[in-house]
């Protein structure tokens, strides 16, 4: 039995008793940095979940944010992320990778003692080694930050796309560091329990280099699959082309920035891939059919192994 | 308004008016040569849409032409390619690439006077010119061919999977050669067209280009990319990951087969695909920011303009 008794500051706290067993966090105040399709997605499971009183919605633009509020994920807008922060017990960063330490340090000057901070983003080693420099000083004595990578994005961006399930049965890495309070990765893994997900727990360094594999290297496959497509047979093309390169249809700002972030992990996880592209193109050239249905059959295999 | 009036053998021979100004094709005997996705398929557009008052199912297996039965792809089943072709109008070979061309000649050696051949095979240079070389001889008095493929497949295989509606606005390629016979050409149209599909007319050189840009590339590359992700990290896919990989659970002798016979095509479109691998991987290596946004614009581009 868990139940969380965040220090400072007004407003209800207690864990609510469900099925009698289980207490779910609860928060008075959370306030979200970024309203897109995580930020806007988390507003609408923790206000449909009963999981927060108030949800205050950050961003540039009031009317995404207005967007945002007519949703339901948000409950209140702010585009001054200082006073909105201020009475915040718990703080998502849902803003581009190469934002995020820039954003931590930000609210941990505006926010008050206890405050917990995550962030959504998909790399994680630049991050949490930037955010623990920020907070190895005085910032760091009430400020607790710790690293978040739902795996649940999607090529659509945007909080018109936010769902209150998205993390229902996802999986959640929580990144922390050697500097990171012990009490705060509980927390946060709680959060994200409570918001339907599954919790894994890696380094930084380990994250990055699993999602170059599962998520990075993809998305450059995607977009070099794609761009090698000539416009005439784009007419030709059928659900195999469409599924193969759906994901090059994501941001591009947004994938710049993460593959920026994790080139050196990225990179290495495309040499492995370039060499079995050469394999393939070996086996096509000398027409090797034994290679080639070995090559095909070792894609299938892992392939079959995570299921449709 | 066309009316189809093939000669020889009994039965019911009419076009059907719709909407009183369409005439749909009908079939008194259709056969169907290896009855998986596509060739089940057809047989339940030809069923639900009442093209055809018999279609004889035609494999090595008496199970799965009874499951094709039970499903009610096929009226009547049998093991015997030679007697069951026999009283056919219009006969589909279903069967894998490498055995089409063989399937061919049989059921030209077995069927009657003025009975129409087409397949729905994945590539169709090496079909197309063999059987041109079959039917060059006597057997093409009596036997029409065309090839056709349905951009219809899925990395599910097996009648379980077929679907009446399979075709119902996917297009078809429809691959006349110099030696296809005009009228012949236009019947198997009318018969795609009637199962709800959109007929696009290439040469069959120009449809195993395309092909390995649309579909055959990007079955090597969800392989590849399925074959370089370790074990360690299939837990951490999600559905980015499951996207861009999808294909590779096809059948591997299935795609060994189609790899082979598109063998030069596939090649040179793989060495497309891997200058933008390389420009990728420079771009990442030098951090060339300016470069990494310009290659995924053109992914975007490419992606966007086919839409989900």
């Amino acid at each position: 039995m868990v139940c969380y008794n965040r220090g400072g500051g007004g407003g209800v706290r207690f864990g609510a008793i469900f099925a009698g067993f289980w207490a779910m966090p609860y928060w008075d105040r959370v306030a979200i940095v970024g309203v897109g399709l995580l930020g806007g997605s988390i507003g609408l499971a923790l206000r449909e979940r009963n999981l927060a009183r108030h949800v205050v919605g950050i961003g540039r633009r009031m009317e995404t944010l207005r967007t945002a509020e007519n949703r339901g994920a948000i409950t209140e807008a702010s585009t001054n992320l200082a006073s909105a922060v201020a009475d915040t017990e718990l703080i998502i960063i849902g803003t581009p990778v190469q934002t995020v330490v820039d954003h931590v340090q930000q609210v941990a000057q505006a926010a008050k003692s206890g405050t917990l901070v995550t962030d959504v983003g998909s790399t994680k080693q630049s991050i949490v080694e930037g955010v623990d420099r920020v907070l190895a000083g005085p910032l760091g004595l009430w400020t607790s930050f710790v690293g978040s990578h739902p795996l649940a994005g999607s090529h659509r961006a945007g909080v018109e796309f936010a769902r209150g399930d998205l993390f229902d049965g996802k999986t959640v890495v929580v990144t922390p560091s050697q500097d990171t309070k012990a009490d705060a990765v509980g927390q946060i893994e709680s959060f994200w329990q409570a918001l339907g997900a599954n919790v894994v727990r890696l380094s930084p360094a380990e994250h990055d280099r699993a999602v170059a594999a599962t998520s990075h290297v993809p998305h450059i496959v995607a977009a070099a699959l794609a761009a090698a497509t000539s416009d005439e047979y784009l007419p030709l093309t059928a659900t195999g082309w469409a599924d193969t390169t759906r994901v090059a249809a994501g941001d591009v700002e947004l994938w710049r920035q993460i593959l920026s972030e994790n080139r050196t992990h990225a990179l290495a996880q495309l040499r492995e891939f370039e060499k079995l592209i050469s394999a393939f193109a070996a086996a096509l050239e000398r027409g090797d059919e034994a290679q080639l249905a070995h090559l095909l059959q070792q894609g299938k295999r892992q392939r079959d192994a995570v299921g449709s």
